[in-house]
């Protein structure tokens, strides 16, 4: 484990947060889901980042295992940042973010539609209950502790 | 606007990062959401950060109105970060990164859990489909240019 960033918080966000809470993280990693980058020169492209703060990110998501590095396909000599399943499990929170923008910060309507691969159809993020099977609205969400809490803080509403 | 810190990014993505995107800013909205926090006091002493630091991430959330500062109840002379529906529009985003962590990042178990206030089930976040009305499996979302995108840049998977 690197040295951590929230390290009194008991909390997956903030472990989250640890590993992709640095500026930049979550957009490499939204071109790495999203447009498939992999290779170090095509995020430099994409993103206009400084190299040393592209390295380091990068560096950060194979050591946290996001990313293998490994060799290009067809014998290049060069390298690729390839997703795990644990990077690309991302995807919901790049599209969560997304969805925020896209209600709070886009004036001319989202830049960026995101659809399902399989039929076309327009992707949402839903608050989902697996009790009821219920769409869960905003508001209607409770935090309890959980068996991995340590912190005995409180949640209320 | 403020400054923006993913000036040439055409991505609400980015857009919500410049909002919360500041080391603590998704952990303050996560206090504010999911633990009720309103006082200065209480963020200051929930997360153990530098007053300096709190200061600001508060004030770029009254900025962008995420929350409004507003007299406490009770006439105490007081004032509380109360969230307006922008802010408390984060919530999604808050149990999406929790969902990462608790998939990869908590070997006790999850720290804190999320229940649906109504029917007290559990809650997860779903990517779904508004054509077919599936859920989504990882992997199965497709990006590509919305009507607010000016970047020109592709997508693909």
């Amino acid at each position: 484990m690197l040295g951590r960033t929230y390290e009194h918080e008991n909390c997956s966000a903030a472990r989250a947060l640890e590993v992709a809470g640095e500026r930049w993280s979550l957009l490499i990693l939204r071109d790495a889901i999203f447009r498939g980058l992999t290779r170090f020169s095509e995020f430099e492209r994409s993103l206009g980042l400084a190299t040393n703060v592209l390295a380091s990110r990068l560096d950060l998501f194979v050591a946290e295992e996001l990313m293998e590095l490994v060799p290009a396909s067809g014998h290049t000599g060069q390298l690729e940042y390839r997703l795990t399943a644990k990077g690309r499990d991302f995807e919901g929170v790049v599209v969560a973010l997304a969805a925020w923008g896209d209600r709070w910060s886009a004036p001319d309507g989202p830049p960026i539609q995101f659809h399902h691969a399989s039929c076309g159809g327009p992707v949402t993020v839903d608050l989902r209950c697996s009790g009821c099977d219920r769409v869960i609205q905003a508001g209607d969400v409770l935090a309890d502790p959980g068996p991995g809490n340590r912190s005995g803080k409180e949640f209320r509403r």
